[in-house]
């Protein structure tokens, strides 16, 4: 089957999608499409194939796709230093989380104004559309605004500290014994890793510790061990 | 407690250690360490802590470490632009990997001569040399000469190829049915995929074609995603 490029619409209007300008210039200037070629067009998580005309993009039918209910992972990590961010946010989107938590930790070393939370905040979700689209999602990651993690509150489902301080109580025993969970929020320390009182104000909340085994990881490999392991754990 | 820059030793001079010249520098000039500065240093997959003394290295003791019988894996993976087989060096390492096979598919687009080989080869190994360092490996994953696929044979231990047309042997299960077994061979496809001629000739001589699952993952996520679950499944 040939590989049809994939985009987020922004907007739909009658029989016809309205993209991000960089989605024009891309379908334009870079793939060098012509009329009639065919996209994937993706709007309010359904699929459509659709066809170019002057580059407007024509829906030519819905494509029915099976929707699985994947349990849902919230990430919340340390704001990193650029490269690693942008890495964490590809890699996750392209093994499915659903939400990202970017935090600010004690030990956190970047430290952002107003303007420039904005700006990464922009580059975040550019960077997540593009890999929803690569990975043909029907959704993209949404990102929640950058908060202090002293701020963070007990949420629903399954809540969990990638701790290296716990050595007992591993993931694997750990989602194993939780296997009717539908969401997990998990929270990942920066380099340096959190403090004690941070671990200890989010076990207060509700969060439990969990050891990732004996491996000593880079913080930005461990949202993909992360995601990995859970889409294994609940594979059908 | 402390946290110890680790290096490999090249030599043992008596009681002291002869490193390379890059690790000398890194000591001096990076780390800007001092006589009677400590470091931890591997030799023959023994670790000692030793002192710095006019940037020789001194035996101070032998730690005692607990070796764990990991399952072994083998990575056999395309060559792919530097950027990428970069990373999934460095995370392998991290995440492992005991080998790593470099090779030449059909619709592999890096072309590589003699010359280039033994080059790309010393900046494989040194990112891997620093990744076990980081990660405080007691070795080095072991990267073989590059090859065409065409020319590897079957292995000892179990055999799998990553395929995107198998769709009903599932890694979960298939690892699930084979958890005796000591050491893993995975073939991972170019951006592409195998061609299948590749994939029957790797079927006929014993590897087995499993799939990941229905996400789609950039080609450098695979291994990231299979060290994860294999270690994950492993993990006691």
């Amino acid at each position: 089957m040939v590989n049809v490029q994939r985009y987020f619409a922004k907007n739909k209007d009658n029989n016809k999608f309205i993209l991000d300008t960089n989605d024009y210039h891309h379908i334009k200037n870079v793939m060098r499409m012509k009329d009639d070629d065919l996209i994937e067009v993706v709007y309010d998580k359904n699929l459509y194939l659709c066809k170019l005309n002057n580059y407007e993009v024509f829906i030519e039918n819905k494509i029915e796709v099976e929707i699985k209910n994947n349990i849902k992972v919230n990430l919340i990590v340390p704001v990193l230093q650029e490269q690693k961010m942008d890495l964490i946010l590809q890699k996750s989107t392209e093994l499915g989380v659903d939400m990202i938590t970017p935090v600010i930790t004690e030990r956190s070393i970047v430290k952002l104004d107003g303007k420039s939370k904005i700006k990464k905040l922009n580059r975040w979700n550019s960077i997540c559309k593009e890999a929803s689209e690569q990975s043909k999602r029907l959704d993209i990651p949404k990102i929640n605004n950058i908060d202090k993690l002293k701020n963070i509150k007990k949420q629903d489902g399954l809540n969990i500290i990638c701790s290296t301080k716990e050595l007992n109580n591993n993931i694997r025993f750990f989602l194993q014994k939780h296997k009717t969970c539908d969401k997990i929020n998990i929270v990942i320390g920066p380099e340096g890793g959190l403090t004690d009182e941070e671990e200890k104000y989010l076990n207060e909340i509700g969060f439990i510790s969990v050891t990732l085994g004996s491996r000593i990881l880079r913080v930005e490999t461990v949202p993909l061990f992360l995601l990995s392991v859970i889409d294994y754990e609940f594979m059908e």
